[in-house]
């Protein structure tokens, strides 16, 4: 791949974006880039910056129903660089692949909607309801100032958004294969089991909390939270890091830290889950503190236009017949969805973020500009 | 207390000792002191330097029975020495305690065995067998370059210790109401068990160690070994330290690692443990590797002419009479006893050691200086 001009509208801007060294949480002037576009064909943006981070709600206008745009334009780190085939903030396309980092996680998905919207304002001017962009620069970060935030700022004043396409890469093997119509909610705990520090040889004199916490960590992770349901995988339990003990191997820890998490279906509930655990330390006459943090609450979005939009963009766009599914990591749809709004994510192949040598098929971007606006089409015409 | 001339002999060695700053394994001058004491009695000293550590044999007289006093001048860090009430290196005697690092753990012990002997070769130049010395300067450390050492050179030329006294710090409440005649074995084990590492939103692609491990160290931590015996208390089995985990509180861990002590009594070998062990884990199908170290066998020393003399010269010194114990930590019997020598621990009151404002009763040194003299007596004319 050589000359730029024989680059399509959206490879070209993908390839824009992505030669900024935007680590989030850092936008690096891809939100400026997104911006002029979007003014030139009759936007009004509106640039929110909460703390350190730089996000933008922008707005063509004003009428209900509100079709949006979500996305990030901040990337996960490289990783060594000297590993990556092709330098990283440099984006190439090499055998039909584009390489760069965020090239699936999203700034293609970001250059899809902005090419998306100049074709199908050029043919529908008059569109009718509004469409909308909600970019953040945290994402991939604490995610603290960013979607959150936006949404937080818009619900102050009603602002509403009836549907909104988030671009993360849903997709397995082809662009469309995959959107996500939901997502499981994630509830993590720091759980601080205490007992009496003392020395391995005099282990009456101490309560050793590894030898307490060891059944009942048993029990939770054999627990079957619930079976699922229609539309989401049964809630799971899962331990990330326990750690306790002072390094010499004659001592008896004081106390044991376990962190887990719990990605969990609509079957559940925040307070049912924390009930259970409870129940089952309860059980295990355990001393301990819990610490919970809620991540996110699962979501839902039903067969309705929204999901009827993408199956049928998808299908003219690349003969694909879509598969609605709710598994895998959280994004910020978990942010916009408790506002009412009809969320599902849709974006490229995802069998590269966050590695080295990030990469998506390069004709697959154009596929994605043409889903967009088939969405754009059936919603807004 | 003041002038110098006030002090004991006991108490002035003691003192001398203490002044010398030899935390682990640094000697720091202390064995040139006994060195002096002994060969100017009539000993024939050999200086054994292992690697880094100090240690020495010495022996007065050429004869079976061998009556060995066995010690060590390393002592443990300080701690925060601004918690010391008396700088811990300046050893001074407040309210009738003697006060400094090692005034219990164990340089009033040594101060005691080379003034008993003084004493005793003035009242009997022309003993019967031998006394000598086994003295290291790592005994708090590693301990692989110390006693351990120093035996191996002895059995390499045949030379055998009778009875041994270690005088690390026995007693309870007063000098002498406890001698240690065996000592629990200690066999350490690092458990790594492997899974594998993936997300917490795709368990289904990943294997969790620390779900698998979960109920193998419940049935460890309540597996009841041995009911112990006559001497011993039962075997005890403690996790001294549990770590597995990235950090990340949304990574599955590829493996976690479990380090954990047995303290065994002679109803058990390596062996019988090791087995049992591993057939836990394997009941619980664990794909793990475990890396035994053996710190000590156990080791016991019957109703004897050691320990009649021990029982004997506490009475006779003190009033007490003694018990026999094999409880607690291990100490450097565990490498003398296997030759075949008889070996018991006696020596001072161990409330503080290991602690800050380590102290005793410094009348008490006095006590063991003649308990040790009474022992000599005993088996020696
Ligand atoms: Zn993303
Ligand atoms: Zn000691």
């Amino acid at each position: 791949m050589s000359a730029a001009e024989t680059l399509s509208p959206t490879l070209q801007l993908a390839f824009d974006l992505i030669s900024r060294r935007s680590v989030t949480p850092e936008d690096s002037g891809c939100q400026a880039l997104m911006i002029a576009r979007l003014e030139a064909i009759g936007f009004t943006v509106e640039r929110l910056r909460f703390d350190n981070v730089d996000n933008f709600w922008a707005r063509r206008g004003t009428e209900a129903p509100v079709l949006a745009f979500a996305g990030h334009t901040d990337v996960v780190p490289t990783g060594p660089e000297e590993k990556w085939q092709h330098p990283p903030f440099e984006p190439c396309i090499v055998d039909g692949k584009l390489y760069g980092r965020g090239a699936a996680d999203m700034k293609g998905s970001l250059a899809s909607m902005v090419v998306a919207c100049e074709q199908f304002v050029a043919e529908h001017p008059t569109h009718q309801g509004s469409i909308a962009f909600l970019i953040t620069s945290d994402e991939e970060g604490v995610a603290t100032h960013g979607t959150v935030k936006v949404v937080e700022h818009l619900e102050a004043r009603n602002e509403k958004m009836t549907w909104c396409i988030v671009g993360e890469p849903s997709s397995t093997h082809h662009t469309g294969d995959i959107i996500k119509n939901g997502r499981r909610g994630s509830l993590g705990c720091k759980l601080i089991v205490k007992g009496v520090q003392g020395h391995v040889a005099y282990p009456h004199l101490a309560r050793n909390p590894i030898h307490e916490v060891a059944p009942a960590l048993a029990a939770l992770s054999a627990e079957h939270w619930d079976h699922g349901n229609e539309y989401f995988p049964a809630t799971s339990f899962q331990i990330s890091n326990i750690n306790g003990g002072t390094g010499a191997t004659n001592v008896i820890p004081g106390a044991v830290e376990v962190v887990f998490n719990f990605r969990f279906s609509t079957e559940q509930t925040v307070e049912t889950l924390q009930q259970r655990t409870q129940a089952i330390l309860a059980a295990h006459h355990l001393d301990y503190d819990a610490h919970w943090t809620v991540n996110g609450l699962p979501f839902l979005t039903e067969e309705g236009a929204l999901v009827s939009a993408c199956r049928g963009a998808i299908k003219a766009a690349t003969g694909i017949e879509t598969e609605l599914s709710t598994s895998g990591g959280t994004s910020d749809g978990r942010f916009i969805a408790p506002t009412g709004t009809q969320v599902v994510e849709l974006g490229p192949c995802n069998a590269t973020i966050h590695k080295v040598n990030e990469h998506i098929e390069a004709a697959d971007l154009d596929k994605l500009t043409g889903i967009y606006q088939g969405i754009l089409a059936r919603l807004l015409t």
